[in-house]
């Protein structure tokens, strides 16, 4: 039962709420059953308004409980939810998660301000939730009462969900991926259309040294208070196509251990993710499923797969190169981004990680 | 000087004439300076009607001059043009062009049927425009006195543009390639709008083996009346994506020589193809050009540089696995198809190939 | 209670499951509380494989319940189903459909094959549900113990939602539609990409006078066992978009009774559709839904509304020409396809017109 | 001869020049026999730098001549050249644009702020020379040396060219104007990828009253220093689209004369513009092109037609409810902006109006 000490559901903020991935935080957040929307926070420009009057709504018809939420800044002194969800821009996350981890708040963050500092846990919930254990040393070492824990960037995050479990099986040594990104990966207004109606970008700024660092960090081992790496070389070409949602990850890998394709597709097919991430309320019923169409994973039609929280795979072959091809698709904001960030703070909750005396308010 | 004995132009026929290679073929030759289209030929359904009933025109205003010629059948008893160019698919191309080139006719041809036949030269024309002279013994060991000549499978073109020079300088040995590949691809109707609005589809059926194939054999080497592959691993990707022109390519390569980035940034930039090719009135004035910007090559914005016969190069880079990292992007229907046949049958005629006793007519 | 008589589930069939309508109408009876897909029925070249080989599936995950259902042929004397599905196309239907009809089986079309005979009932089921009185007066007078009950055009059932309430209310005389439709509307494979990739298709073949024949039979009285058209003028423009699903139709349109754009606003907020449909399993709690944005409603974000079965109208403002203008957005394969003939036949069983003798088997 | 006096090519300045529009002026002005691109203006966070720096360049390779070009601001007093086409957003121009008439400069604009002055001419060039007849009394009015000369509306400038026309010949009395856009429309950045992939948008703020203002405009009749509007009646639709280049008009049309479609057709098929424009440089060969398929014009497909300066009319049929209805095709940047200030400044050059005084420099 990972509800509050006295029955009730915890309150929980959103920072940049009006933003694509804070839209989706509101959207998976609507029902959910631990947790209830209490605060919607945003630039000062936002500050104030109602929150139908302040955001650019997306996607279907804005849940009726928020749209009079009144928008408040991201200042942990307008905020009094224990649980604060993080959809701010990398400049903006590097002061005002610090802030809210200071006082006492746990920071679910998508940002990439901390994702590298080796004692901030970087989890993919299905792949490494062990590195939530990073926790206290974090918060010993940096004087907080709260946390800040971060979820992958997009792709990393999907491409981890076939790799983790090959990487605890078989050991991946090398990695060629080539990512095919949809556009609200980079957010809303984005990329302008004029950019990507029938055409692909073969660059994304930053996006490929990114990847390859955070697929090390994710894989890697925690040691103490502090993860150590895993000694993969990871070779990545990210491209922006004309897609709404989902990325499309193309890879070729090494294992030290030469499984076969069909071993690997054994593998995926049988995995069920970590026992303690199975029956929290946004987990999958499948953490990966298995195409078995040779033309699949698509991301117009397999994006939504368990909510959007489910990985899927396909064209599992042999490569001439290296060990094993294939192909693996997710949701970009669910999957990689929002989903991730919910499903890291459930764990949180059904570890009592919350209910600590850090929140005895 | 490449026009007939008698100084008209050379009368060339266009087999598969109402599809979207066809028309590329029947755009390319409008004016060309040396070939006039004298017949086109498609499948029975056509043959009879004029070329604007039967065909449905993909882009801009069908050129005059052919709207009203005759469709006739891809037979050679109907057809007396010396040069034949060839659109048909691999199924009708069995049959249909050895029956040209055994009748004395030079068949320029974008079907795979043959292309893998150590004796059919398999001709990417700025690159390997030595593979030409296989003829001769073709046509001993066929009894022919015409002969085949083919193109690459578009991906495979395109790539080797990049590949070409870069082999002949510092020994390609490995290739990670993924593609990105557009719509036209596919020829008309092709790929249904279900399938690939707002989506990518990471299969497309039999291109993988052949585009791996087909790099070996291009950058290979003639001995006598044969082709030598080159040794080389290629392991590919390829992706269907809602571009209408304009095959992409992400590789990461390995070389013999371990050149730098900037080593093969440079070769590129200086690089003007064979010089028996320039000067040809189809060759583009640079075989490749590179891009400055980052976020370069693009298909729609930069696929009819030198008018869809230059590869476009950017982002050239170290790879952390192999040794280099690049993108290069072409037009598949006229660099990777129609243009690159045209290109070779401008070869010929500079050659005096097309001169001989078999066109005596 | 609309079961059996026995309290079981009725057994349906379908006709051309394969094609794109015939896969909403599996999706949409999955899991339906008085229908159970008993039998799926397609082209020879489809029967006798099982469904999950015969069906280029198109849109998430097929239900398992089909998968294995071996294909029949659209024969009467292969199917039992006493209520059939109809998704064929015109051709097909136009001998079909009358012999399941002769058969005794009540078939819900969607072919245009019998839409404008004036004893064939044409209903959207929120507008004229009155109709489906003429199924008396049609299995007299052509000998039938079953019947044909039909669907509207994809365009003009969406028009229909937004113009029925206003035409009762305040008698619509004139009507300029312009409609912008998803290319799901053509089937699979349907509309070529090559057609459709950021361009627009100014023509459908034969939409216009379909849309303005059907819109004043819709529109019209039932008098006896026929329907009399509504007088009304309609000039339409039928234009194909890229976008997978929902049709935008943008309407001006001129009353008899002058009312004005609030006066119509007003109307459509507070219509909640015939009583005798509410509360069907397939009527959506409200048949037309207000955007209260001013760029609204719009495909990709709208199309789902009430799971597909909502009209979705915006903009309604004055007309410099006509009374009132506005744009009404609907799902093409849902609303305007088989969510409809679901819909018909839950009235048909619900009125108890499908218990009769004729199903006594 | 339209050259300066002394046989050299006018300086011409352009204003805005690193957005889309002005980009667009850059391409239209390489290699203009009588004009000669001497100065780029454009705000002052560009200003300064060099052009190549200063732009995102949409389309193609930049022209070399411009590259190294220092970014002025828009201030007359920065600016020598005595022609300046204006692709300055609205706010800007607003009170940029009378400081440079006021300057003794011909300033073509693309913006809305002054379209709809009595006394500024509002020209598409095939359709309505004449208005530039309003250039001297507006210049003793305002008490300016120089002039504001405008453009139509993207839209409306599409529509008008085949408007205009039959006006003329038949006395155009009611139009309803369903419009398709391109989102080149709406500059760059403009529209975001998230809302137009796979979608629509029905709504373009404040640009139908525009579109059917200023068609009243353009086909309305000078008298003196003033146009008196044409007493049309005008709705429109307008409708973004995920299009590229293009805007599509679909118009029915009423009639004072009553023509037939088969009259409007050859009408609009005989049609060659006026006189005075013909043999200007960028003067299409036919200012409206017939298409002859039934399914065209399409914006991908024809939007270059008569490189971009040719309106392409098809589908010309009676209407049910007015006369006659037909689509309208034109390129939106060429035709419908830069184009069409540039066919302008042409004839303004060819009248010998930019030889007077005020550019005695």
């Amino acid at each position: 039962m990972s509800l509050r000490p006295d029955g009730s559901k915890w309150p929980v903020a959103i920072l940049g709420a009006t933003g694509a991935v804070g839209q989706t935080f509101v959207r998976l957040l609507e029902d959910h059953p631990w947790f209830e929307i209490a605060e919607l926070c945003a630039s000062e420009r936002s500050a104030g308004k109602s929150y139908v009057d302040a955001a650019h709504w997306l996607e279907g018809a804005m849940p009726a409980a928020v749209r009079d939420l009144r928008v408040l800044p991201c200042d942990p002194s307008s905020v009094r939810s224990p649980i604060v969800f993080s959809a701010l821009d990398a400049a903006t996350a590097h002061d005002v998660e610090p802030a809210f981890a200071h006082a006492g708040r746990m920071v679910l963050s998508n940002a990439k301000s901390y994702r590298m500092d080796p004692d901030v846990p970087l989890v993919v919930p299905d792949v490494n939730p062990a590195h939530l254990d990073l926790v206290p040393g974090q918060r010993e070492s940096r004087g907080w009462t709260g946390a800040i824990i971060t979820n992958a960037n997009f792709a990393a995050a999907v491409a981890a969900m076939a790799l983790g479990p090959l990487h605890a099986a078989f050991g991946v040594r090398t990695i060629f991926a080539a990512t095919m990104q949809a556009t609200s990966g980079a957010g809303y207004p984005g990329v302008a259309s004029l950019d990507i109606l029938s055409n692909v970008i073969p660059y994304i700024a930053d996006e490929e040294p990114k990847i390859e660092a955070e697929l090390r960090k994710i894989l890697g081992t925690r040691d103490g208070s502090r993860v150590i790496e895993a000694p993969i070389a990871v070779s990545t070409h990210a491209n922006r196509v004309p897609v709404e949602h989902g990325h499309t990850v193309c890879m070729s890998i090494g294992f030290e251990k030469k499984p076969s394709a069909a071993d690997v597709d054994e593998l995926l097919r049988s995995w069920r993710g970590e026992a303690e991430v199975r029956g929290m309320p946004s987990a999958p019923e499948r953490p990966i499923v298995m195409s078995d169409r040779p033309d699949r994973p698509q991301p117009r039609r397999d994006v939504n797969t368990g909510k959007g929280m489910s990985a899927v795979v396909g064209r599992v072959r042999p490569d001439p190169v290296l060990d094993v091809r294939l192909v693996v698709l997710g949701h970009n904001v669910v999957l990689g981004a929002a989903g991730a960030s919910v499903l890291n703070a459930e764990l949180l909750a059904s570890r009592g990680v919350l209910a600590g005396p850090a929140h005895a308010r």
